[in-house]
């Protein structure tokens, strides 16, 4: 098999697979913890991939330290001049595959859902880090959009990172 | 406070939050060992809840050795004829004080999603024993209907019951 970039979903969900309870949503019921988890975690990658909404939301310090790549049909129109970031018009396969060939070892992909949902239906996820926050909303944005997937995977190890929040890292099989 | 029973959530759910892919899913994803478990549980706290669509696709076997109550709207419609099983009609509030004069300590709610739901919109769920499957369908049967909620957890334990399926024991703060 060619060389291809390993994909690591890092995520921080509900229950009940929600990363949200709506578009607005600022968080706080995640942890202070859980959020140093994520910036070592995407540092040590090197490499962060996220959709655009992700991207007009993030803080400017998430992009500190890592590179990012922003997959966009419209990167003239969101760009916010920030240091370190690029953008990616085409497929996750497209991007993927550009990655792999640049010999890039590992990149992080993380968010929004539809995003993560559209690397998930390619089979392009090879881990998912999920934070499972101890909560359920019933309704919200879901953490891998709203189409059918069938991906499976094996549970490597599980860490509880803060009080009630318990991190499981995933690996596909 | 006055007694109340205690309501305790049992249920098997992809990573993403759905109890089964579509209506007829015969949950071959799940696992034996979780099946077991569910078992033992269900007969270790004598009394299960479940709504009209549970009821009717549960195995005759599922009844044995423990007592059920099935709420709905229509129970002449779809009453199977099974020992240990009783019909309500009526709200979970309504069902709960019911259980509570009659001096229950603790009832197992075992589904679907809406009546999970509906239990969890009255705030009436005291603990979930929930079992993560290590998969991703996107879409399915939410294990929570599909109203919007806001009920927080605390996480009392964590236990690793077949390969790659963790069982999450949370109780309510």
């Amino acid at each position: 098999m060619p060389f291809q970039t390993k994909i690591t979903l890092i995520l921080l969900q509900s229950i009940d697979g929600f990363i949200a309870r709506h578009q607005n949503d600022d968080l706080d019921w995640g942890s202070s913890q859980d959020k140093k988890i994520f910036a070592e975690r995407t540092k040590k990658i090197g490499l962060m991939i996220c959709g655009s909404n992700t991207y007009l939301k993030m803080n400017p310090k998430s992009f500190e330290g890592r590179k990012t790549i922003v997959i966009t049909s419209r990167p003239e129109e969101i760009d916010k001049h920030v240091d370190n970031v690029e953008f990616f018009t085409g497929s996750p396969k497209e991007l993927v595959s550009k990655l792999s060939k640049d010999g890039i070892t590992e990149a992080a992909l993380v968010g929004g859902g539809k995003l993560n949902g559209a690397f998930l239906q390619e089979d392009l996820v090879d881990e998912i880090y999920l934070s499972l926050a101890p909560i359920l909303f019933g309704t919200g944005v879901r953490g891998y959009g709203g189409n059918q997937l069938f991906n499976k995977f094996e549970l490597i190890s599980n860490e509880i990172i803060s009080p009630s929040l318990i991190l499981l890292h995933y690996r596909k099989i």
